[in-house]
């Protein structure tokens, strides 16, 4: 799954990746805002001292309330379910004001304590004098946003370009539960593309804008409750979706998630409220997956705007800006400075250089520039960035320049995923029992992702049946196709099945013809059908259909197809 | 190169993988000795605080040391590599004296003060109330031991088995050095063989005992300070090295180092001093590879014995055993037990249970229960776990038990890689410069592990040579070779040089007789030989060298060789 992940969107996309480390010293998480901000709020019952996730006793006290008035009127329960969808986004009062007004009572009977923020991160000391802090860290982004300048160097300065990064994000979850899907240490796959911030579009925005998603805008889950099919492409031309990139990046991973044998009845894009959105953030549209838990968000594909780049930049004191060339150049007002070096250094010392820097900054504009002119001229003095200055130590002339190219500080569009909530979905969308008998269980992995790629099963246990066996999963081995033998006593049927449900797609059985003629069956999960083939054609047709290039059914076209009686057979076991 | 070494270890030869988290629970690492005993030896300078690794100050002494008296006599020289050598091993007390002898002073000009333990585990706190400790793992191993009785479940029940688990362990190193040699977090692959105890001989041993392996014993260290090269066969046969299966390993962890590119003649195995080993290990070895640091320690082959499961079953009071079938059923002498269960219960309250227990697994060999048993009619009572059991509890009769099957403890043999400093090293390695131009540096990455597979540079920039390289990469790409375009204007020579420095090892080159014919050519890197063949055949010819199929000198024979002259191609860019 990680492997075609990485095909889908790094190789075929010439994105860069990285590997960063998990622990992340605090600076970094200080100026993302995650030291100060990631967090969850936390009730405590008051006799037990048990802490609990506040809006989540909201969430399963208004499912009680639901269930207890099946007669409610359809107003009334869209009231309630409109509270409940926007749990996580109210503050700390308003959920003590909720918890009453539904209430809420700790398992000791008593009502909680008041709400208060509890930061999800693990916290360690790094280094023997252990007066470093360090955090593990809660996503994977911000070691490519600390890295940026080396990003964009590695792709020859050119813009807009991405980056991915695959491996693990840690959140000190205050109750972990629903099976894999909400636990402390996760794999996450992440994308940051980096574009102007002026120019959102994508070069192969045309390759999918037709492709349709079922969308779920904020105004609707304010409003009607009701989802839409869109083409991306009217997503964005309508507004819904922010800009191309982002329509890009949600027509990507719908794709990639009907690669992998997600059932796409169960997928769709939920728009974020403007108040579960960073004020930074132009626009979040999270996919949720529906399994036995509900929608559940497995990937988030947000627009952050220039805000992580700008506050490294800023904590840094390191440009982190990308250029792009003007195809003609343009003319530009700016400022030409003067400096009176003498009094600057002796008025503000070893911030001398942060005064004059601040100035020059300014004066690439004469926009910019203006106000703090004006104020000279009219005042004598102006503050910049907190210091005080004064006429006498700078003077300036407006003027025009020529400029050939643009500096900007890039946008971010990030998809990001939680690759064990799409696991774990797709282990509940692969499952299913077959027809004729509810105890054979079946896993549909598709061959691109099945862990297991054949069985190779001899009809009997005798040592020429084991050469054959053994010769042929060499083989499969030496393409890299994932091979399981199982030379066991149990009856066939009952092997096929013990591949069925470990999702194994194609079972090869090396029967008595085998020892005569040299040709094999290959039995396909789902269908159960069986063809006849030599066995030195093994390998190569299921390579070739687990990489995509041919298909199963032109398989039982091009050899013979051999009728089997299988339930009789799996009655044997 | 993690690829190549799951298929190589985990796929060819059957074993489990898993994947396990990196925050561990205290419980487990205290069980593991790792919270008492994971430890480095630390020294601080009085003045500043500043912390120091004893052992590496008195290495870096001892250096110093001989560099100042190149005259030395080889006797006085080898004492002090001697005692170098040792110096991880030392303890405190030993450290602190050699510290003093050999004169080394903090930086602040002050003895350092005294040697003492710091452990080298990063702890944080998890869940909400902040009274459950964790630790991120140092190693992988220990997620797999506290899993032996699923994964041995997971494998029917057979033993011997091997699992395998590849991520990331942390350490927080006092002083973190040596580019990535010695850094706070890496990634480790890790093999635990469990074996019967009494058995450690392994089915595949005839296919490597060939093998001729540079060691580098623990007597030679001590003694001669020489290695010598023997066959895996001989030095398991000699006794050099323990048992077949750690001889196994070695030679299997050199086949790999071998397939991935690295230098057998900087590949030593040395085995660990008794001084260094732990008291339950039966033997180690560490396969080291030499770089501009030394020979530094990549590999860890290290026959455990059974002290893992026992630890964890003793804590968790789990069974950790396996079973083996006699081929005829065997006669045993044990005692049959016949409990007083009032009275242990009256006297042992909760333990009642535990004490049972452990009668009747002494019971279960007459030879572990005798001395009980002569002890209670001597004394009237004994000791068992530290309960004093009496005689009117347990009464007892010696007798015969027909058993088809032994349980046993599995001993387990561990080899651990530390797959950042084999991927340094293999850089190292890899790295040469052209003969007739020193600023020409190529990286000799073989096919299989080279992060890109090829290049495809268009001679020219005109549009009718890309629509070709793109359809080319495209083809490269489906069959999951990395390929990186260069469509730069830099002179093709200049662009050879590129992607040489980098280990890319094919260019497929775009010309301007692919306009008319449709072929293109092929470099080999480090030839630099042309080949020119149908673009159709490029990404077949591609992937079969890449996965071992075909070489680049059958290529030679199939295909016409072209001439070219890249020392003038090069300077003309």
């Amino acid at each position: 799954m990680i492997d075609l992940w990485r095909k889908h969107f790094v190789l075929s996309e010439n994105m860069l990746e990285m590997e960063c480390t998990n622990l992340t010293p605090e600076v970094v998480l200080k100026t993302s805002g995650h030291v100060e901000r990631f967090t969850d709020l936390m009730v405590k019952d008051p006799k037990t001292q048990e802490c609990f996730r506040a809006d989540k006793l909201l969430e399963d006290a208004i499912d009680d309330l639901l269930e207890k008035n099946p007669t409610f009127d359809t107003a009334t329960k869209e009231e309630h379910l409109r509270v409940q969808r926007q749990a996580d986004a109210y503050s700390p009062e308003e959920l003590d004001r909720l918890l009453v007004t539904y209430e809420c009572l700790s398992p000791s009977g008593e009502p909680f304590s008041q709400a208060f923020p509890f930061n999800l991160m693990f916290k360690t000391s790094i280094g023997p004098e252990g007066n470093s802090v360090g955090y593990l860290r809660p996503e994977t982004a911000q070691g490519l946003f600390v890295n940026f300048r080396r990003l964009l160097e590695l792709n020859a300065q050119k813009m807009p370009f991405a980056a991915a990064q695959i491996g693990l994000g840690f959140r000190n979850e205050i109750a972990p539960r629903s099976g894999l899907l909400r636990v402390r240490e996760f794999c996450m796959a992440e994308i940051e593309h980096f574009v102007n911030p002026d120019d959102k579009s994508h070069p192969n925005f045309a390759s999918i804008k037709d492709k349709k998603l079922l969308l779920f805008g904020a105004d609707d889950q304010l409003g009607s409750g009701k989802t839409k099919t869109l083409s991306v492409g009217e997503a964005v031309s309508t507004g819904l979706v922010n800009n191309e990139t982002l329509g890009y990046f949600m027509a990507r991973t719908q794709l990639y998630m009907e690669k992998i044998g997600m059932d796409p009845k169960r997928l769709r894009y939920r728009q974020h409220l403007a108040t579960e959105m960073a004020h930074y953030a132009a626009d979040c549209w999270d996919l949720e997956i529906k399994s036995s838990y509900g929608w559940v968000e497995c990937v988030g594909h947000a627009d952050r705007a220039c805000y992580d780049l700008d506050v490294h930049a800023k904590a840094t004191n390191t440009s982190m800006v990308a250029t792009m060339k003007y195809e003609t150049p343009v003319e530009i007002e700016v400022a030409k400075l003067k400096f009176n070096r003498k009094l600057i250094g002796m008025v503000f010392k070893k911030d001398a250089r942060a005064v004059s820097t601040a100035l020059d900054a300014l004066a690439e504009d004469w926009k910019d520039f203006e106000p703090i002119a004006k104020a000279l001229d009219a005042d004598g003095k102006t503050s910049i960035d907190g210091f005080e200055v004064t006429k006498d130590m700078v003077s300036w002339a407006q003027t025009k320049k020529k400029v050939h190219e643009a500096k900007f500080t890039p946008s971010v569009i990030e998809p990001s995923f939680g690759m064990g909530r799409i696991l774990y979905s797709l282990l509940e969308h692969s499952f299913y029992q077959r027809d004729m008998d509810e105890q054979r269980c079946v896993m549909r992995f598709n061959p691109r992702v099945a862990p297991q790629k054949c069985a190779v099963l001899p009809i009997s246990s005798g040592p020429e049946f084991n050469v054959v066996v053994d010769e042929i999963a060499a083989s499969l081995m030496d393409y890299d196709l994932a091979t399981r033998v199982d030379k066991s006593t149990a009856a066939l049927g009952r092997r096929y099945a013990r591949s069925d449900e470990i999702g194994v797609p194609f079972a090869i059985t090396v029967d008595f013809d085998t020892l005569s003629d040299d040709s094999v069956t290959i039995r396909e999960r789902d269908s159960m059908v069986q063809i006849r083939l030599p066995k030195k054609d093994v390998h190569s047709v299921i390579f070739d259909i687990v990489h995509g290039r041919i298909t199963w059914e032109s398989c039982t076209e091009k050899y013979p197809v051999v009728q089997v009686d299988e339930g009789e057979d799996g009655d044997n076991s």
